[in-house]
């Protein structure tokens, strides 16, 4: 039975991630996890002309430094699954392009991550592909630009703004066992507090990672301790305190083993306000710091919440609010043998 | 075994279309195809207070046909897959916080209905989902201001340009048997020829709709003559001939049993350049007319392939050219009894 409950997807077979890539930006290499990142850059452009190659980039070598570990070749995967945080997509589409896999683009803001992993890992469950790979990715100076003011407009933040990170992670999957096993995934819903303030995106967010968690406990019948973590993406240090608070109202305690991407890839005196945010948070912090620590069985079994805020420019002009969506992923340790 | 081929999925279990709804504009309903739409609007506004919102209502619209034909409502939906044109797919994913359904949001730019379509399918094949909801929409005035210029600024356009068509579909799918069943999809890959023109969409569209047709014959092993019709989504009076050519010279001749939604949905004199486009385009005629057409037996079975142009204003002003991609599903009338 793959559907449990109303919004869980238990994998009937044994579904894995054999290997990831992660590829980032100065600030991120030079945060507490810089060590576990496999590709760092010196500098925003990553000596591209522009930003949004910068961007193409870090998600392009992400892939390759997946497949460079499985000694494997783009033809050897037969599904793309990916997304990012520009207009139309563009960091996706174009690296598509590249390469000719078969491609499905997502949207889901910072869900992206868990969005194209969840998928990607049920049609590999279901045999609709063999090999897929899973790519989200975000960079800050295209994401500034888009969505807030130009970096050199020098506009001032609050301290609930989130610094989006710039990074990209991939995952493969496949049935090929591997220490780190994908065992369901939980399809959020679209939330909406009325936050209309593009600079408290944690606050938005906190209704919709709560709502899929609570959700995920339910379809499985399971209660917070049955994780060593439940990680969220980029609810940073305003929406975690509101995620706990909101599911200890509905009777869950997750105040032992929570804690957010955000808050994971920066050091405090980064100057990262409310801490890191983006496409690429959940996914360099899963698939670089997470997945070693599941390799190792430091981690026996965690749930990643990627979370999305689906603002968008022109709808924050007709003074909508910013309505929120989060995406989870159970991962566990594999025993060898 | 689902996976023929490299790019093709076949579904397993018998999984059908139940139901659809479409939701259009004065022009389309002024159309050849007017009388097959269940919900037609004399203005562009649809009583509505922007044309953002215009669109919203018809995605919502053609939802509410499609589950008022099944006397279903939302709660019975296990997920709803859906994508449109504008930045952050705001139509979509604003639908979405209406009925809170489980929600994968996709962007395949005007090929959006036909991937939510497979990939709805998928999951309803593989038992992840009882009942999903496909759905696609655009607006002529929401994607005029997007990409182009604002309708009122009187931008005179080429012939090669499209009509980006005013309207919404959707598909419930699932396993409860119907007159349509879905048989298989071929799943797209990222084309680009090189073409700069946002004003000839037909051009730059027309080898991924090659290559897709073609893939997908190989992979099934089955020649054109195999399909009643080939119908692709906006390859317009433009990229029509080229497509056929394109076949042609890969031995393939679609002369015969091509059509195209962007051609069927005008009349050649209501002033729409080389024809219709958008993401609802194909899905307003083919959760129309064409499953009008499946359900009567007049078709028997046919292979829609939805057509996008992965067109970004932001890659225009860098002087990139325009990536495309096509997904294809095949739909066949099913007997009675």
């Amino acid at each position: 039975m793959r559907k449990a409950g109303k919004q869980t997807w238990v994998y009937e077979n044994l579904v894995y991630i054999n290997a990831a890539g992660t590829a980032v930006g100065p600030k991120e290499a030079d945060g507490p996890l810089g060590s576990t990142f496999d590709i760092t850059h010196k500098d925003l452009h990553c000596e591209e002309a522009n930003w949004e190659l910068a961007e193409r980039k870090l998600m392009r070598e992400s892939i390759d430094s997946c497949l460079g570990k499985m000694n494997l070749s783009y033809e050897d995967v037969d599904l793309f699954l990916a997304g990012d945080l520009l207009n139309q997509n563009v960091t996706a589409n174009f690296v598509a392009r590249d390469h000719q896999i078969p491609f499905l683009c997502m949207f889901g803001a910072c869900s992206t991550s868990m969005e194209t992993l969840a998928t990607g890992a049920a049609l590999v469950d279901a045999g609709f592909a063999n090999r897929i790979i899973a790519s989200a990715s975000s960079h800050n100076a295209t994401a500034e630009r888009q969505f807030r003011y130009p970096t050199e407009y020098g506009g001032q933040k609050p301290d609930t703004a989130t610094a989006t990170i710039t990074g990209a992670g991939s995952a493969l999957v496949s049935r090929q066992k591997s220490p780190v096993r994908l065992t369901s995934a939980t399809v959020g819903r679209v939330m909406d507090y009325g936050i209309k303030n593009p600079f408290d995106m944690g606050s938005a967010m906190a209704p919709a990672a709560a709502d899929t968690i609570q959700k995920h406990f339910e379809d499985l019948q399971i209660s917070p301790d049955h994780y060593d973590l439940i990680v969220t993406g980029d609810l940073s240090g305003v929406g975690s305190p509101i995620l706990k608070q909101l599911l200890k109202d509905e009777g869950y305690d997750v105040s032992e083993n929570h804690n957010d991407c955000g808050l994971m890839v920066y050091r405090p005196n980064q100057n990262v306000f409310a801490g890191g945010s983006g496409c690429g948070c959940s996914a360099v912090v899963t698939y670089g710091h997470l997945l070693n620590e599941l390799k190792s069985g430091n981690l026996k079994r965690i749930f990643v919440v990627a979370t999305g805020a689906l603002l968008s420019p022109t709808m924050t002009q007709q003074k909508e609010s910013i309505p929120t969506i989060a995406h989870g992923v159970v991962m566990e340790h594999v025993e060898e043998g």
